[in-house]
């Protein structure tokens, strides 16, 4: 049951209750258990089905969910668009909000942007596209972000890729 | 179990194992049915506790699948900046290539955009802002879409906001 190795920033699972466990249990004949047995099959075969439809269900309000937070971010691109017909000037500003608009959208689902120049290169986090000579940074930093990373509390859900400083040959 | 209404275009559920349907049973003494009972109670248990694990691990997965798809769509937003930056008048098409992006990430997930001008108002699918008087157009079709819509398979995901052609006095 438990076959996956836990994940970093899981919380602690309850222990499964053991199979033979002894729950206080009322004096009962043969019929009256082979019943409660019966029913406890049954219950065991409704719940797994239940569960089947439960995930397919959960599944499809986190992708609406998700999905509908995303829509603003793409009804202004398309705003910024029809403004930049009738005022050319107006579409940078109009772009930089949208930006900031799918950032807050990123923080709200609980996702952090990772990797700024200065920060120590992890390989948990970080792809290092290039190592580059950069006498002024210190070895092994980040100089430059290629692409931004994102993580969240059950972990990474993109590296970023950087350019790294070179460390210094001896 | 089944008190909600089936959505439209949900599959037919299977119906429940009846708790009193009847396996076919092996003799067994009255020891051993209280010992199946008792596996069978604590499997119910650990059923429901693996379905909220699983539950949970279901929406997990899903927000950092969909969030994935929308990564491109802000780095092409943040890359348009940029080149803006360089060379201003990049930014018209730039900017019209992320939206195009952004509608196919949409389409991707399974939504659908909703409201052309010329179709017939809906009230299960729009929302009418305005009715206005258009005598070149058909009464009660849609003659401007103030706020594209969104559905899928599984339902309405954001009702389209029009405006819409009056029906004549008579």
């Amino acid at each position: 049951m438990n076959d996956k190795a836990r994940e970093p920033g899981r919380p602690a699972e309850e222990p499964d209750v053991p199979r033979d466990a002894a729950p206080a249990l009322p004096e009962l004949d043969a019929e009256e258990l082979r019943d409660r047995w019966q029913r406890a099959v049954a219950d065991v075969e409704n719940l797994r089905k239940r569960c089947e439809r439960q995930l397919e269900e959960a599944r499809r309000s986190e992708r609406d969910r998700v999905t509908a937070e995303w829509l603003p971010v793409v009804d202004h691109l398309e705003l910024a668009l029809q403004h930049a017909a009738a005022d050319p000037r107006s579409i940078v500003a109009g772009v930089e909000a949208v930006c900031q608009q799918a950032f807050a959208v990123l923080a709200q689902l609980g996702y952090r942007r990772i990797a700024q120049v200065g920060d120590r290169f992890d390989p948990a986090l970080h792809e290092a596209a290039q190592v580059r000579e950069e006498p002024e940074a210190a070895p092994g930093s980040i100089v430059q972000v290629l692409r931004p990373g994102y993580d969240s509390d059950s972990g990474l859900l993109r590296p970023a890729v950087v350019s790294v400083a070179a460390k210094p040959e001896r």
